[in-house]
């Protein structure tokens, strides 16, 4: 099968690797039928995190399922199902209590398992699906328009709403967004699905602009920095956001965040952190928290996945660049020069 | 009035000072009944926080209503009051959402006003109380033994409390408190009142392990370190706290208390932080938060007043040494030698 290979920065390529085939009893193979890119592969990609030997990525896809082992239960082949972004086995305690990104068997597709195995990243034809049970979530009766929505829903969306969820959003919120990349405009729709009854976006593009009002955003700050908190501070009156969605993960991003958050407040912070150094001292005296990590989206998939297919979120509105499989260098080329907020790609 | 100074690090004094009198119309003068030395003053004490010229100290004190000033209107003279470490106005927008702590013209006892007026420490024999209506919470129908439970609600247990709610302690879960002082003691009795069905104390000292137990512990990790973070994973069979409370302020007990957290759980800390780096990347990949802060103890009072007149908690069993306040330089040096979990101090 073809498949999407980073070599070294700057350098991802559409090779011919080894099919996958079902490996372990719970195992599932998938036929990908789209897929993406995501601004954590960028980091790769622009070698701010370290590439060294080339290695399969993309953690976002959905597909059909072509053949599960002999201990599956929950799947057949035929299926159309959402993968998370991380494979989880859904039954260790992490799982049990909602925490599948911290599954204690679990790993990130395209990176090699514990027993050294090829674990088949997103993009590409094929996957070999570890925990298929565990880790995969069935559609029915959804219709090609929504593929977008339900593909975003494996990394995108999901991340958004842990980031909404973990800064405890709650009806008729004052809740701030920082970030205007795929995870923040999700976020902003997270907030707004959770009823805030405000929802500040800290965009300065235009087109995410546009974007983020379509999802919800009541009031947009183009500032960032001092100026931007400034900005964020007149509009609260002082006082400060009730909730604030941490979307980015640099330094200046967290530090923004933190600072906008009333007392009191929760920072939901999902951006993968880069350069951050929390400052306690600040925290502590305004009773400032933080919350969040590494979504788990397996978690939230069956509801998210329902508020798809009942027209409720439109998610794959991030994804403003739609290409084949075969245009994989472009996807990244396009996000990386920001061209586009998120890169989809058709496989089958 | 006598009053105590610390007029340097290891030399604190019993002094004359001026008598507190009604300055705004919202004061109130208490006199005090009981006062008693925070570890948090031993900061200063030891010369850990700078001292740059002599101050007034101690921010907890129960006493009775002298006079009050003319728009007060909660508070008659003759009321038995309690005092929370910080004072508060109780209706700003921040104390409106329960953070009292962070009120926008509160400020803590024995350091002065934003106006650069004294505002008297609590380890004196009386006190201008800002903004009384807000700040001091009424006790009637107590007894003399209740004292120094009482006492004990205006910090060190509403800090405990404040860091099992910041935690999201819920009934059936495991705890981990981290620190054996009064706050950490309060800590436990905290988690327990929430009926955590498992509270791990780590501590060292016999005295404080006999009271965690008397207080609700049911198991005792005397390693520190990664030690003692080894037995707690293994008590908890690998998987981690539900809720860690954090009762110290420094970086090794920070690291243990993140480290002994479960994926999804949240850490609340109330230990000033000195020294404290949080490792961003391990809670992101762990979903491990944090929340806490400088409590506030003005929004627990209430209930915490009634669940000691009920006699369902004893908080003041900390306070083991009893002097008056002539003594108060035997107060410091006890808590400052380990003597002494918590030296109160009778006034009046």
């Amino acid at each position: 099968m073809r498949a999407t290979v980073l070599h070294a920065p700057g350098d991802v390529r559409l090779e011919e690797v080894a099919d996958p085939r079902i490996v372990d009893d719970t195992d599932a193979v998938v036929r990908v039928v789209a897929t993406c890119v995501c601004g954590s592969d960028l980091w790769h990609y622009r070698g701010i995190n370290d590439v060294p030997s080339p290695r399969r990525i993309g953690h976002e896809f959905v597909g059909v399922v072509e053949e599960v082992g002999s201990a599956v239960r929950s799947l057949r082949s035929g299926d159309f199902v959402i993968a998370p972004f991380k494979f989880s086995d859904n039954t260790c305690p992490h799982c049990q209590v909602g925490i599948q990104s911290a599954c204690s068997v679990g790993g990130l597709w395209g990176i090699d398992d514990r027993q050294g195995r090829t674990v088949d990243g997103g993009q590409g034809e094929y996957v070999r699906a570890p925990f298929a049970d565990g880790t995969l979530v069935t559609v029915r009766d959804h219709d090609e328009s929504m593929i977008p929505s339900l593909l975003a829903l494996s990394d995108v969306m999901g991340t958004g709403w842990h980031a909404a969820v973990a800064a405890n959003v709650r009806e008729g919120d004052t809740v701030v967004v920082v970030g205007d990349g795929a995870v923040g405009l999700c976020g902003v729709l997270a907030a707004a699905q959770l009823r805030a009854s405000r929802v500040v976006v800290m965009s300065r593009h235009e087109s995410r602009q546009k974007l983020a009002t379509e999802f919800g955003a009541t009031d947009i700050v183009a500032a960032r920095g001092e100026e931007g908190e400034a900005e964020v501070m007149e509009l609260t009156r002082g006082v400060g956001a009730d909730a604030v969605l941490e979307c980015v993960g640099t330094g200046q991003s967290m530090d923004t965040a933190l600072n906008v958050a009333r007392p009191g407040a929760t920072v939901g912070y999902v951006g993968v952190p880069h350069g951050v150094e929390l400052p306690i001292g600040a925290m502590f005296g305004r009773n400032v928290g933080i919350a969040g990590g590494a979504a788990p989206v397996r978690q939230y998939l069956p509801t998210l996945r329902d508020a798809v297919l009942g027209g409720h979120i439109e998610p794959g509105k991030v994804c403003d660049m739609d290409l084949t499989l075969s245009d994989v260098a472009e996807a990244y080329r396009a996000m990386d020069e920001r061209r586009a907020i998120k890169s989809l790609l058709r496989v089958s």
